[in-house]
């Protein structure tokens, strides 16, 4: 029954890929130590629709609706900017060059994205390269809607690349999918694969020097651990929860990392030791999070050392310098009703982690909530360490 | 013209010894690490008089100026309860026995300590034990003032120790100063230590099991690093200004000791770093406290590295989870005006310490106390490194 999906049909797909968050060693992995990143059950939706064959509309489009954004490109105007589209001889991903980049640079420059959005431009380019690299010249719409906030940190970008890099190979020899199931489907490990690699090169046009762990996380889901360039996947015996608190705050990433280098140059003993103590604390979290959980009382107790964890790499990050007021604000909150957190991510700014404990009445997190959201925060709760992108076969309405 | 100072003059003599301030590397020294302190200026004052010999006042006054209390004992009943007081046939000191100490204790008892108060029973405790041994049963009246905030961890006690064990020594042979001099006198070498010998034995009564350094500091002054039990004196060549704001919090150091110890079980290889950071961080500390400052830039550079080492510090403190909220308030209070500042001594409450760099205008340092004074903080203004225990003999009105 496994098929190809053919664009003949008159459906539509869709997938959904997740963002992520670190829950250890931040900035400390910049200095060689472990750091750990988890997946959200937070996604970025993409959908993947084509004009019926009747249809005369030869159009590009892409819908950003959270944004209320359309951009389109008549196929003749992309054809004339990248002529080699779709010319690719295998799917084995393609790093975007130089010449090509300026091309999509005025591809996208006609679209007269809005000033308060022209932090949008380099993921349309990133549309625009993975678009054309895997399906060519051919008109569709792409529709996309994200639970994820952009630009805090929560693997915004990663995800819209691997959810659109899905979708799009989702049409080539490279996916085989049984298009007759229905609900959310997996791929399989060559096919993650190819998506990674594709989403990496996507990453590189928005990000420039990826880590790598966003687009990876977004793909395989579930958590990894990473050191030194190296990735570990894991999987959680333990169903954490998260609060995750979104000061709105914008973060100048570039910034923090290289203060937190001048620091290391300045105290060079003090800070070895810190960054040693946080590889510890990115090493005890994989531990526990691996470890078998036979029964209620050890969840919890796995928590209430997770919790210390937590606070152990806040204090941490406090000592390299990567506060920010709102951070300690959220902190501030959150300790009142004697939960850990700590900031995710850059910090400066950005977005904070609480952990929810299982026998956490909603009660409490709704007070919780509630009084962020009385600050102008912006919160999620969600589960972490669940499913990569997964795809869902549908008749297009 | 060195002549010991004879309690037949009528004449009255004052002492003064200062607080203590940790700068670093408090309850990582329980676990091996170095710590630094500084004395205070910040004192306190004991006064010590006699009756004229017409007079036939035969009673021991203990007045404690600043809580409007005063307390008095028939010379006769000390006599009572402590035959042997004066018996001692050297000054070496002596430690408070069993049953002296429950002679004491019904000493106090009789004086009927207002309730709020009762913390003062051990001080006066200490007190008489120390009046007592090293003066015997003579009358005398008392009087302490003070500049330091009693159980906030600048070391009040001991410096209520010190100034008294001055003041009685300076009646004895062991003592020789110039009583023609005026002004605040210094110790010599010898009786610095004997001085500071007793007032470790008045310090043992007050807390049980003090380290010895809240003594050794106010004694002599100036700075010392501790590690092991082992005390290092030096001299600041950095003339450093402190805000201490005291939140006035309570705080259980046994608990908080407890707490670290117990996180250290539970998470021992990252503590171990945290541990060691903090002992760099002292270390750091201490070789930019005593390295020459040239100039005025020097000066600053040094302040900055100072600033940056109270901050690293106060973020392992927060990772060692002896942080409190008020704590919080205060260090968000300092980092609107780029101060760092650091929580000092146990933790949990208590007090903080933020540096003031020479630079710093007058302008803003009274811009942060007006608002740390409107949090209903308490703040002093203080030198720190100054010297330790003084005298000053005059004719009492």
């Amino acid at each position: 029954m496994h098929e190809m999906f053919r664009e003949t049909q008159d459906m539509e797909i869709k997938t959904r890929a997740p963002g992520k968050i670190i829950l250890s060693g931040e900035h400390a992995v910049v200095h060689g130590s472990t750091a750990v990143a988890a997946s959200l059950d937070l996604f970025t939706y993409v959908s993947l629709s084509f004009p019926p064959h009747s249809d005369n509309d030869n159009t590009l489009k892409l819908q950003l609706k959270d944004m209320s954004l359309e951009f389109s490109w008549p196929i003749s105007r992309i054809k004339e900017a990248l002529p080699k589209s779709g010319s690719l001889t295998s799917l084995a991903p393609v790093s975007c060059s130089v010449e090509s980049s300026k091309s999509i640079a005025a591809l996208v420059e006609e679209q007269n994205i809005p000033e308060a959005k022209v932090g949008l431009a380099s993921g349309v380019s990133a549309f625009l390269w993975l678009y054309t690299s895997i399906r060519g010249l051919k008109p569709a719409t792409v529709v996309v809607t994200s639970e994820l906030p952009l630009g805090s940190g929560l693997g915004s970008s990663a995800a819209f690349c691997v959810a659109l890099t899905a979708a799009l190979l989702a049409f080539t020899d490279s996916v085989s999918l049984d298009v007759s199931l229905r609900g959310w489907l997996s791929f399989g490990e060559k096919e993650l694969e190819l998506i990674n690699k594709w989403a990496f090169e996507g990453e590189k046009i928005i990000h420039g020097k990826p880590s790598g762990i966003d687009n990876t996380v977004s793909t395989y889901g579930h958590m990894i651990s990473f050191k030194s360039g190296k990735l570990t996947h894991m999987k959680s015996t333990v169903p954490l929860k998260m609060l995750i608190t979104n000061t709105k705050v914008g973060r100048n990433t570039k910034a923090l990392v290289t203060g937190v280098s001048e620091r290391t140059l300045k105290h060079p003993d003090a800070m070895a030791f810190v960054f040693s103590a946080v590889d510890s604390i990115s090493k005890e979290l994989t531990t526990i999070i691996q470890s078998p959980a036979p029964d209620n009382l050890s969840v919890t107790e796995k928590e209430e050392k997770i919790e210390h964890l937590i606070d152990m790499n806040q204090g941490l990050l406090q000592c390299m310098g990567v506060c920010h007021a709102t951070i300690e604000t959220v902190l501030r909150t959150t300790v009142k009703y004697k939960l850990a957190s700590k900031l995710t991510g850059a910090g400066g700014g950005g977005c904070v982690l609480t952990l929810l404990p299982t026998l956490l009445s909603r009660i409490i997190i709704d007070k919780v909530i509630s009084e962020l959201e009385s600050s102008k925060f912006q919160c999620f709760l969600t589960g972490i360490g669940g499913k990569g992108v997964e795809i869902c076969f549908g008749v297009s309405s």
